[in-house]
């Protein structure tokens, strides 16, 4: 007997409305109401294998209105995946259950992205497509060949990330994305004609895309369309109309099924209007064993991909791609000895490049980019060919002034495997990263962040292009190293770094001037230590200098000067924050020692905020930074104007050492 | 004699060009390739007066590509405005010259925004349109009569959030603003066609603007694209095709012309064919009189405008509002009375929302939304109607799900003046907002920022939707005040300081769950003081706990658990930082006291993350938060799984004790 795509898609509802219902909390109206469509997706169009999660060859899913996380539960569940179990779904979003608030790529195979946050999970769905065409450009049709699909709503196309994400698509063509638009004309405040009145289909369009519509409660409908979707080269806006809650009787069709539980009542109304007599957290065999089969459906071509992955003169090196490990023997070492070899001036942004030019050569993986600052952030090395629809296998993105989207894109590359994205821009436009680095965090993605310009160092600019708080405010972002190297080989050390961190972002702060190049040793990768004694005091040890970047110069210079004095001080770079946290205890009390300021005067040097510098000064230490805005001017007279010069700064700690002598 | 636009249009040029050569920094290209778009604009069609810069009912012009600052400095200086003198056009991009990298509201008059960070000069310009609507509604064509003009480049339409501020513009109608569009086909990097491929004119009909193109080159055919969209209702569009650098022979229509100085040989070639013949920074006369004619058409209009808004009934109560004056004798005084008689456990949303019902019964001023949350922001009050296309007299906008793009339309409402605009979201979703909260700041704009679920404390939706970095990140941001209340009585106070705050932004960081009322004085604003002792010890004090918001409450039941066991513990709230940092010494040291860990334990508490409280507590003291992301679940378990309970701070602050006197 077969079972009518209707059933299967009210067993999603009945899971969703229960789950909601048991966890009085979370979104009922978006699974109920795209119940359908993602079945006939699920069931008819997307390839993959519950058995096999990771299958490299998979299409790739993105539940973009991540709210609506009962949808893909539910189908995780259905389809034959090995968690989430019933037990899972009926302890939704409660704490240590798989089954989050908003679908966690880490909690769950079968979730490719964390998404919630709107907007994002398209725009990593353009990444995935990236890197699905590139590996395929690279690896051909035998090892990758596979779609990528996206549900999105209303939130997601309103979010300014969607315009960029969709340019992006239709520029380089990429006709193997589906997106799935959940057209339901409700947003939490009400119907969308309270906030908007565009013709989403006619946007779409500009941007190349094929766009079609189809009533998303009739499954044959939905076919139609997406059939015509799979035949149109271009990536697809499908827009599907449907009605949000689909089968509560009272509340459906409004926002009142959005975001919270039904109620006993309705969802009793519920279950006779869908004719679903099933308890709570109970399916029928049948329906069961009817969504079993349809997650079997991929099993087959998975076996036969494994048959041609095994033969395949590439799939080792495609596997260990996908893995994610770097190539056997790779390393920076030739790189670092040539630089100690031959010392250079240069400004980090840079060193940057020059590193990328070794990295670039050994590591096939990299595909690098600019948000429109190629020039100025030297993100493209000599060889690298741009990414374009008419060559996939260039390994070189034109990201346009995209600099949200050139993030998620990233973040979705990242997750797709097989590629290491890194793409640059001016650090004081990490903000407009800042929540697609958040989700390169949160999803534990490889993505390195080449942030360059990154201080009033930039100079005539001004205040709009100079960071001030932002490297503190990305400090404190969980799970991103933040690297603000002081020369040629602490940036090649922080590029070693970021790309063995297979598990979360990086990012690296740049300047736009020249540095001299102040190591003489690379025995040791010292940046991995996070901040280390760069230079020891010669006469009496009495001051204790911390600076990152641009400012080890001038910490160099002042102690030069206190020395001079007969003050012995210290020089510490500190390049990276959390990995100098993260070393043993005795590390960090031999690089800064625990003594107050009476026996050693702590003092941090880094033009940006000096808030949270007293975690290393101590508060009785001297903190010299930037608080305010910058200002527009020659980088000689803005680092004088703002006190960043050791002639300002040696006289300050000589006055505060004579005060703390005479109290 | 008439002078030729296209002679006026190189006057532009000239001082572009020259300018730019002088500080061999700047962007000559733009200036150079939309003078003649700009001339027309300014010598024709912008309502203005240099000699009344604030005259209420002027045009409002933004450059939303600011990098062409060059434009409009030449501009003001052409048109007649008291600065940029010729001396500070030589003096382009030098320390302590108003003529900075980028045009900014707060050096010159007539840069009415801040600009450079792309696409957010024509969001801003959406939220000047809007105030201009609100006023006209309420005050009627004899006071408020004028329209919104943007300069906008490919790149503030490449961006995302034009697309959230077309959109916007579109649904609500403002067809009195018009963006010229500088169609030159460059970005940085090279010709548009490297990243973008989209129909721009297509997308904006989508939106439901009139589009319109014409050659930027000739006036005539620009004064037509501007006749066009000024007989059409809708918001308009106007491509201007243009050659980027125009008139450079050697470089004109490539990106080499767009970021850097041109070089002396390419000016005197460019000199040539421009048919120029002064020397730098040196006008002919007649060009001079030409420009400063066009600069004086408006006079007459002002004056006439002067006349009836002396006349008008409602004129000093809409000077008033245009003042940013609060009006006489508001306050919340009342309101607090009201909270002190009748103690009420309320989440700070909530508290929020009882203000502003306070507040927008007495203070017309104010304009309110939210990013589509509105009933979880509690951002409406009752009486408000919604602003719309039918009714701008609304006073509650439906931004739709455009977080940045409501923010950057709340700048634009602060900087035209007579509304104070505050909106509301997710406080994790103001990474989204974040570079619009930056220039909020920079800018000097009052906007209040309405940000709730400030916390895990907000339960289900899980770490996508948990702040942790955020509170800290925010406070790291110069002349922003972060306001983080702790019940009904210190929110209230902090919309009152918002309120007064006429020169900068507020951000207040509000609770989903429900908060006791703490505070039983409200003889003077203690939030005011950014930190105040809310309760002394009673036994012999050995404890200092500092906490903010939702953690208040906690830290009054460690005091307990301290107290009881004879260990007495000050309870310090401090619900915003910087106004804290900026009380008198004497202040600081009697909330808290110079005293070393062995005589007093400072411990702070608050639930996100603990880098920066150093500052507070001291590097000995102990600090208790959230460091790593969030997690999905009830309230009350995230609390207990993060540690953060009075029974699970108490004996670690025991334990600390024990082990400083055994030292």
């Amino acid at each position: 007997m077969t079972i009518a795509p209707k059933q299967l898609a009210n067993a999603v509802r009945a899971l969703a409305m229960d789950a909601v219902q048991a966890a009085n909390s979370g979104h009922p109206g978006m699974p109920m109401g795209m119940a359908d469509v993602a079945t006939v997706l699920f069931t008819r169009y997307l390839k993959f294998d519950p058995k096999a999660p990771k299958w490299a060859d998979r299409d790739r899913f993105v539940l973009s209105a991540g709210h609506g996380s009962m949808l893909i539960y539910a189908l995780l569940h259905l389809t034959g995946y090995n968690r989430p179990t019933m037990a899972d779904l009926a302890n939704f979003r409660q704490l240590g259950s798989p089954c989050a608030g908003h679908p966690e790529n880490f909690e769950l195979e079968g979730v490719e992205a964390t998404t919630g946050p709107l907007g994002q999970g398209l725009a990593m769905a353009v990444g995935m497509a990236m890197a699905e065409r590139h590996l395929n450009a690279q690896f051909g049709d035998d090892l990758v060949d596979h779609r990528t699909w996206v549900i999105a709503g209303d939130g997601c196309l309103m979010e300014g990330i969607n315009h960029e994400a969709a340019g992006l698509a239709g520029h380089l063509k990429l006709g193997r994305m589906n997106v799935l638009w959940d057209d339901n004309q409700i947003t939490i405040d009400g119907a969308t004609s309270l906030s908007t009145s565009e013709d989403i289909a006619a946007r779409y369009a500009a941007y190349g895309w094929h766009t079609v519509a189809c009533d998303g409660h009739d499954p044959e409908d939905v076919a139609r369309a997406i059939e015509e979707a799979l035949a149109d080269p271009r990536p697809s806006l499908i827009a599907c109309r449907t009605i949000i809650g689909y089968g509560a009787p009272n509340k459906q069709g409004t926002s009142a099924t959005h975001g919270a539980a039904l109620g006993a009542d309705e969802i009793k109304a519920a279950r006779q209007v869908l004719e679903w007599t099933s308890e709570p957290f109970v399916l029928p065999d049948d329906v069961t064993a009817a969504w079993a089969a349809a997650g079997d459906r991929g099993a087959p071509l998975r076996a036969e991909w494994e048959a041609r992955a095994a033969a395949h003169a590439d799939g080792a090196e495609f596997a260990r791609r996908m893995r994610g490990d770097l190539p056997e023997g790779f390393s920076l070492d030739k790189h670092l000895a040539d630089l100690i070899a031959k010392p250079q001036k240069l400004a980090t942004r840079k060193a940057s490049e020059i590193a990328l030019e070794a990295i670039n050569a050994d590591l096939p993986d990299t595909v690098g980019g600019s948000a429109d600052l190629t020039g100025s952030n030297n993100t493209k090395t000599k060889a690298q060919k741009a990414f374009t629809s008419d060559d996939y296998a260039g390994r070189y993105v034109y990201y346009g002034i995209r600099e949200f989207g050139m993030s998620a894109a990233m973040n979705g590359m990242a997750l797709h495997g097989g590629v290491i994205p890194y793409g640059g821009t001016f650090l004081v436009f990490s903000d407009y990263c800042r929540p697609a680095i958040r989700l390169s965090a949160l999803q534990q993605a490889r993505v390195v962040y080449v942030m360059t310009h990154d201080s009033i160092g930039l100079g005539e600019d001004g205040p709009t292009h100079q960071p001030v708080e932002h490297l503190m405010s990305l400090r404190l972002m969980p799970n991103l190293d933040v690297y603000r190297p002081c020369d040629t080989i602490e940036t090649a050390e922080a590029w070693a770094l970021s790309l063995a961190k297979a598990d979360g972002p990086s990012l690296l702060a740049l300047t736009r001037q020249n540095l001299p190049q102040v190591r003489t040793d690379v025995s040791e990768n010292l940046t991995a230590r996070g901040a280390y004694r760069l230079r020891a005091a010669t006469a009496e040890r009495r001051v204790l200098l911390i600076a990152t970047g641009s400012e080890v110069e001038i910490a160099l210079a002042t102690a030069d000067l206190l020395e001079a004095d007969g003050i012995g001080a210290d020089v510490v770079s500190m390049p990276c924050w959390s990995r100098f946290d993260a070393q043993p205890q005795a590390y960090r009390d031999e690089v800064l020692p625990d003594l107050q300021p009476e026996q050693l005067l702590r003092v941090s040097i880094e033009a940006g905020s000096t808030m949270g510098w007293e975690r290393y000064t101590m508060t009785r230490g001297l903190r010299f930074g930037v608080d305010g805005f910058g200002a527009s001017g020659a980088i000689e007279a803005l680092y004088e104007h703002f006190g960043l010069t050791a002639q300002a700064i040696a006289p300050k700690i000589q006055a505060t050492l004579r005060e703390l002598q005479e109290k």
